[in-house]
């Protein structure tokens, strides 16, 4: 018997403002503290979800055509009801820590914000695939984007190379959620240390449990 | 300069109903007429709709859980807002006429009439993702499952193996939609002849021209 209660902790915001670095460090918290933590990402968090990545990050071989943003969205909103069907429900209700890397905010941020649809239209998908589950917190790792650019080390990907406006455009959707939300968001400024960081989730995690 | 207006119709029906053979004689009889025919299909009917076509017939490669019935509603999503982006609305406004072999009743019969969804649930997903294109008329090949399973000449696929108990509901909910939309809809009894069948439906398209 798990006598805790699912807690679901989701980190936001662009790549290379250190999320992983911080998912790592709470991850260890807590299960210092004895918990149980599952810790997971979007896209690409189950083995469906990974067949659907590749197709969003890196296209179709053969495919002439860019993707539709309706059917981007719909495929992003597909990895996340299986994510939350296999991996998520199932680890909250034996009294888990879930901590994701992105969700449906980056939804929200990249495709609303950045592409054709509305953020009203990509909400409603997102709250239909998980059948309504939100985060209890939100921490959104926030920097420049010409700042995260230089830290990425990998090779840029369909999202990375849409451009600089695109990423400023993104950043400002992320922040704007978080103004919308804050009981759920806290925006961490991913622009100073890594310690700095830390101690500043820490604090917050403590008032949570 | 094509002086047509574009036409959309789609073919519904359980496998092994004989949808095939008829979508290739109305193509070859409209383009005796000197229409420009695209005959094109779901899943599948487009590269990236290949790709998700795989992912849901034939599962994923060390996926261990089940496609969650939300995920799966989204993936034929996806596919069909793709599939009306890339090939469906551009061949209309070139005033082509669109045969495809399956469409959104598919969705609807089989996710809705046959698994967890409601109707309402996946109708409204679909008309979101082709931006409520619909057909001007679509032929319900129809016919008694346990007769179209023994048409089949290849392996069962993961629809197929669902039971029987299955393909009756999915029957059923195809007569239900038919029964809903009688303007758009015209049943064809599927237990005939190919040739009577071809002459029902030829009759009908006459008319619709």
């Amino acid at each position: 018997m798990n006598m805790h209660q699912g807690i679901f902790i989701s980190f936001e915001g662009v790549d290379g403002a250190g999320k992983t670095t911080q998912v790592n460090r709470l991850r260890d918290e807590l299960e210092a503290m004895g918990r149980e933590v599952v810790v997971t990402r979007e896209p690409g968090g189950t083995p469906l979800g990974g067949a659907i990545r590749k197709l969003l990050l890196h296209g179709v071989p053969g495919g002439s055509a860019d993707i539709a943003p309706r059917a981007e969205a719909l495929l992003f909103a597909a990895d996340r009801a299986q994510h939350v069907a296999e991996v998520i429900r199932p680890a909250l209700e034996r009294g888990a820590v879930v901590i994701t890397d992105r969700y449906l905010d980056s939804s929200l941020a990249y495709q609303a914000g950045g592409r054709e649809l509305t953020a009203d239209e990509v909400r409603s998908l997102s709250m239909w695939a998980t059948n309504g589950l939100l985060p209890a917190r939100t921490y959104l790792l926030d920097m420049d984007p010409a700042l995260s650019h230089t830290r990425l080390d990998h090779d840029e990907d369909r999202m990375e190379s849409a451009g600089d406006a695109f990423q400023r455009r993104t950043r400002q959707a992320f922040l704007d959620l978080a103004a919308g939300e804050p009981d759920r968001f806290r925006v961490i400024d991913a622009s100073g240390t890594v310690e700095n960081m830390w101690r500043a989730i820490r604090a917050d995690i403590a008032d949570l449990l």
